[in-house]
């Protein structure tokens, strides 16, 4: 394996716990709400939605855009019907606000004395921003999706990325704690690293527990990836 | 003054000291050389090098690969004319080694406890990211000209940014050394903060030495800069 001149992440679910943080936040919002159930069914909404997108069946909208759009849909459902359009915006700014797993910013920080590092996610720019402004992630640059118009798994995501370092594919990891993510990125040449992230979706987690494809590395958390490319 | 939620800054010049930074890198390299002729005339070949992509005479091609191009046309005149494409590499890269102004990293550290940084250059993102890293400078995001297809004063680089930030032009405020480069920010609506840079192009510098139109702010450092907005 050659050292990865850069390695790129993605970050909802990889380096931050959107559940567990969106979980927290709701209940310090207002007690009581089935915070977990809005959560999930916030982020089922979330393929869907892009996906109008990637088909061209509604123009480029960033992803705070869309979310705010679902947020909106799923409110009466979860007793939150009443809540204003400004109340609605704080909790769509939840996402603005997630926190990382325990072992990310120092796993970003040892990792970045030896290589490039920034997500490539599906977040836009302006929210990736943020998050790691509030969460102390060390990046050296962030490039959203909104930097290429695309969403992942388009190849305009992983190829765009590699083109603004001005690196070849090859020279590149995306680091993921989703196999399809990491299928594409293999796919494009790119080195891949699964991290596995076994209570992401809750304590009943039953996919992506493991890593299924013939990946460059697979560690349980961004502290080993640092240690494994040391 | 609305408090700016994001300050870009011009890079070359403004948070980086091309011109010695250059010479100090060359006489490192190849003592005896005229260095600073060279840094001059590289310099002088920026603009129009610029604007034969700026008036679409040919397609995009990011700072680095215009500088190198430059280089290469410039070596002969400077004695540097037996240098192998790999010394020329080298050569060019020293702009991804420039050196920050004395007073731009505590200016910067300071003021992105209150705001979001980060650069608003002709350089392309993988010249700016490198710099970043050397040079220690805290960008929150690194959106280099590459990221629009654009060099500046094109208005898709101004306008470019705030969109990416999710900002109103009103909220970001452009810091540069440059009148002009203000003047294209002010014009779309940016708040302006003019830096003087006195000795950027050397002792002799007739150009550029204060602020000539209506900016927001003016100061003589990025230190001072963050206090100012404090």
């Amino acid at each position: 394996m050659a050292f990865p001149k850069a390695v790129l992440f993605d970050t909802f679910g990889t380096v931050v716990d959107w559940r567990g943080s969106l979980i927290a936040l709701g209940e310090a919002f207002r007690p009581g709400v089935d915070w977990p159930g809005l959560a999930d069914a916030w982020r089922a909404a979330y393929a869907p939605t892009m996906q109008a997108v990637r088909s061209g069946e509604r123009p480029w909208a960033r992803l705070e855009v869309l979310q705010r759009e679902s947020l909106a849909a799923l409110a009466p459902r979860f007793g939150l019907g009443s809540l204003s359009p400004g109340e609605l915006d704080a909790v769509n700014g939840f996402w603005r606000r997630l926190r990382p797993w325990p072992d990310a910013v120092a796993g970003l920080t040892r990792l970045r004395q030896r290589c490039i590092v920034g997500p490539l996610s599906n977040g836009d720019t302006a929210l990736l921003v943020s998050m790691a402004r509030e969460a102390g992630l060390p990046w050296d640059t962030v490039l959203g999706s909104d930097v290429f118009g695309h969403f992942k798994p388009d190849p305009e995501v992983y190829l765009g990325a590699c083109r603004l370092l001005a690196l070849e594919p090859g020279e590149v990891m995306l680091c993921a704690a989703h196999n399809g993510d990491l299928a594409a990125a293999q796919s494009h040449g790119m080195q891949t690293a699964f991290v596995a992230r076994p209570t992401e979706h809750g304590p009943g987690q039953t996919t992506e527990l493991r890593a299924d494809g013939d990946w460059t590395v697979a560690v349980c958390g961004l502290d080993e990836l640092a240690r494994r490319l040391a």
